[in-house]
């Protein structure tokens, strides 16, 4: 059923060596010959989505430029029957050395080049709040981000390039398909980025300690972009500057903190929650 | 500051195997006879909290007993100078070895013994809901769990004993301090934890997918009981006809579910939210 979830929304990735999804008849005949295969294994940034949620949505994602497919038996069950790029069946034993012993794979492995970051107008076109995230590094936070993104209804999750490591499989696997729903977008300039986002009209709130309430109800019908920062030093200087407000989270307890993907999935929950009649 | 917080709250835990606290004189000279400490190293249960807020919070904890803490010439700078256990000064690397060479032990490690986990009665005299972990696993998501817990003022989280991961270092980190200042309750039958839970007064809100939605407006004043499933499958049969009813988190995006530390924070930030005026 999430297979049919992905397959209701439009393309939101261009692909980034080709126009062909991972649908087109002539990708099929390619995976028969091994030499292809060979060059896919070492190019660049080109690395394997394992778990079925992460490997499904991929699938799915006709802008996913996707190489081959392995899968043990059981799991290829699972996988939906109208694919073009069909599983080559392997043991788990094969799937624990290729991922590492650590991954849960699920019996799905899907070797794919990552997706080409769409700019930020184009991503402005799909609706929801932007999030952003100032100097947040690591792949598993990242991904969950991207999950709670997809879950409620973000356009884009915006990161600076240098600082945000590349996709990869364990990204994917936090995002849980989260990585094919929501676009990624890499800007050089977070600062340069963040003043693009207000000339769109978009009202950017950076998400920090000793700020107003973050409230649903003080929005209106502004569309927001919510800047968050690395845990521990928060937002940069200049980035808070940037921002048109400074909010924080209601938070009754004794922590001084969320970790930033669950202050992540709080703010968007909170920006996109029905008001009471 | 986040010292002085902790500071600031009563005792949650009985201590395990005394009732010293680290505070105690006597302990103080007992890191001083190297063989006292050898058996410590190998006592059951014991382990390393590392990172600067897990380790403040666990030596501010009176209940939580603790055997050594080792701190980098400049890590100890951040320490509160006020502790009767006196950091002994060792070297990055030395922190390395000891934590492994993934762990963000921020300059910080203090040798500990597991806390004993309170009973239900003793978690409902402190205020806020109670979350019910049904079956989660991961010591990483119990950690942000007990972070979240802790930020929202939740009473207690109540585990599974037999399914859940003693605690350690990994967990400790995640929870961020959380671990010292939230009760992890520890019961053999969920099923009876939860009438137990039931017969003390609490509504018990199963999360799931298909319940009506979570509404911190619908509950009044009603204390609440928030059962969470392992990721996948779900809450079992038997944990589910035991809610009163089934509630989910409004998410109007294309993901069908959050990962259980981003669900468990949402729906906590949910329970404990000011209503509008």
């Amino acid at each position: 059923m999430i297979i049919e979830t992905f397959m209701a929304r439009k393309p939101l990735y261009r692909s980034p060596r080709s126009s062909s999804p991972v649908t087109d008849l002539s990708r099929r005949h390619e995976k028969r010959t091994p030499t292809r295969q060979r060059s896919h294994a070492v190019a660049q940034g080109d690395y394997w989505i394992y778990g079925l949620h992460a490997v499904s949505a991929a699938l799915e994602n006709p802008h996913r430029q996707a190489h081959e497919l392995l899968a043990t038996r059981e799991a290829a069950g699972n996988l939906p029957d109208n694919l073009v790029l069909q599983p080559r069946i392997v043991t788990r034993e094969q799937l624990d050395s290729l991922c590492g012993r650590d991954a849960v794979h699920q019996g799905v492995c899907l070797h794919v080049s990552p997706l080409e970051p769409l700019t930020i107008e184009e991503a402005l076109e799909r609706e929801g709040p932007v999030l952003v995230l100032d100097q947040v590094t690591d792949p598993r936070n990242i991904g969950a981000i991207l999950r709670s993104a997809a879950a409620f209804g973000a356009a884009g999750v915006l990161v600076q390039d240098r600082n945000t490591p590349p996709e990869t499989g364990t990204m994917a696997k936090a995002a849980s398909g989260g990585l094919d729903i929501v676009p990624l977008l890499r800007e050089t300039n977070l600062s340069r980025a963040l003043a693009q986002l207000q000339n769109a009209g978009l009202w950017v709130i950076g998400l920090d300690a000793g700020g107003t309430p973050l409230r649903r109800e003080t929005l209106g019908d502004r569309r927001v972009a919510l800047v968050l920062g690395a845990e521990g030093a928060g937002l940069r200087r200049l980035t808070r500057e940037t921002c048109d407000e400074i909010a924080s989270i209601h938070m009754p307890g004794t922590m001084e903190s969320l970790n930033v993907s669950n202050a992540s999935a709080v703010a968007l929950y909170e920006l996109t929650r029905t008001l009471a009649p």
